[in-house]
């Protein structure tokens, strides 16, 4: 039910996420190998940030593929990354692939939770407003630009597909709201299909309203602001957001966090009784989209 | 220098590992499902074991390549080998590999390390004499028989191939012996080259006495005892046993813990001043063999 498993240790919680990525499913294999790097170490972090947990180190599974330029300007990528979030290399294992198969990189990060504990996806409770952080869409607009071909690229265009290609997951921003929210996750699949979860985990409906869906200047620029764009938006993913659950009288408290930060929250939905998920647009009710994000399939029964 | 990491929390210290298997490199792709699972856990139980640390869980990274059947296996014996282990599955990944491509599968173990600390490679000192638990050469017999094909197995032979498949690390017995040994290492790329690692790491000089390896009943009935294949033994690899230096006054210590657990220690080999790896033969030094082991690449500079 959760992306991260928590476990205590000697007094303190330990927040551990693994995460695995692999060339051509989770990124394109045209993909510079700094921002491959950099990805799989931000999407580890994404998973810490929404535990309120700051990283202690990472544990690195990486996949040899007789390509010597590209190994070293992983390592680059991945130097710049781990300095950015503060995470030191701890160990790993390096691995060689058969010859033409796909690289299979993992990253193991742990981290410790705050001293209120790591929030879960399950403390969401009727009544509750639902807030995400920054902008989203951006990074699923940069992946369609690159998906499309074409070489000169706008200002606008460029920031896309650096939201594509650089997450920018805030760890301390994590940490300084996990004592006011109630359910916490990073938006990693789709804002929609992450508050779905929210809404299972926690046994109530979540209530998304997608006029109130937080739009970048440049996703505004490249894309629009029409019900499809909005639709797009909320389902693309990979947006490492963080996707709140508070209670009203807590509205003001997390109002301050987010101006500390400087990053905009936005109030994109509620909790109410019941039990999955409602779309609203201009507070008309409309149909869910067949696809709410990416889904994962489970080998457990 | 070291299979594993440590991390300090909360006054406990945490012992972490990280291994990848890839098919077709690290196991055969008619290897059964539940023995690859049996084999990923066991490699990380392993890296557990040299430190003295019992599990307090793992994290999977899994691929699924389009093959039910293959998945459920995998999970059966994913069950077994966690529950023979005693280490709980906290989370992981499951991501989807291109139709076609190898598997490639990820474990995170963490662990605790004893009140006593956890040994390292890098402990040794001229004057230890150096063990190594069990037998070796069984796993590297058992793939040999695998690789030449056939089908009718002998009882021997069974239980070559059972201990390549299946291998079995003892987390209690790395626990009990840690606070004696001065260097601890798990043997999984080769006894020669373990045993050189522990002689770069501690800055000194190791002679192994290739007459003492510890062969087992199934490896002499199979093979033979003559020098190549005792030779093939000590550098075959995916043993699982431990390896460890002690001080000659621990000596009898060391018997006390390999007696209680019913298994057989032998010394093969002493630590001297100096650098590097000899090798003995009826006493006699001899030339080390071209391979030592498994060698891995390594990507940072």
């Amino acid at each position: 039910m959760d992306d991260a498993a928590t476990l205590d240790v000697g007094g303190e919680t330990l927040v551990l996420t693994h995460d695995m990525i692999v060339e051509g499913i989770h990124y394109r294999a045209d993909d510079p190998a700094a921002d491959v790097a950099w990805k799989l170490v931000a999407v580890n972090m994404s998973d810490l940030a929404a535990k309120g947990a700051l990283p202690r180190g990472v544990l690195l599974g990486f996949s040899l593929a007789a390509d010597a330029d590209w190994d070293r300007d992983f390592a680059t990528g991945l130097r710049d990354a781990l300095t950015h979030f503060g995470a030191p290399l701890l160990g790993g294992d390096t691995v060689s692939v058969p010859k033409g198969a796909p690289r299979a990189l993992g990253m193991t990060a742990i981290g410790l939770a705050p001293p209120t504990g790591a929030p879960s996806r399950a403390g969401a409770r009727a009544g509750d407003l639902v807030y995400v952080s920054g902008s989203i869409g951006d990074a699923g607009a940069g992946l369609a630009l690159l998906s499309g071909g074409g070489a000169a690229r706008s200002e606008a265009e460029q920031a896309l597909i650096a939201a594509y290609r650089r997450p920018m997951p805030d760890l301390v921003l994590g940490r300084d709201v996990a004592p006011l929210v109630t359910a916490m996750a990073d938006v990693s699949d789709g804002l929609l299909i992450d508050a779905g979860r929210i809404a299972a985990a926690s046994g109530c409906a979540v209530r998304m309203e997608l006029d109130r869906m937080p739009l970048s200047d440049a996703f505004l620029a490249v894309r629009g602001e029409s019900l499809e764009d909005r639709r797009f938006a909320a389902t693309a993913g990979d947006d490492y957001r963080l996707l709140m659950t508070v209670p009203p009288e807590r509205a003001q408290a997390l109002a301050h966090v987010a101006e500390r930060h400087g990053t905009p929250f936005t109030r994109v939905g509620a909790c109410v009784p019941g039990q999955g998920l409602t779309l609203l647009h201009n507070g008309r009710e409309i149909a869910l989209p067949p696809r709410l994000g990416y889904e994962h399939s489970d080998i457990l029964p």
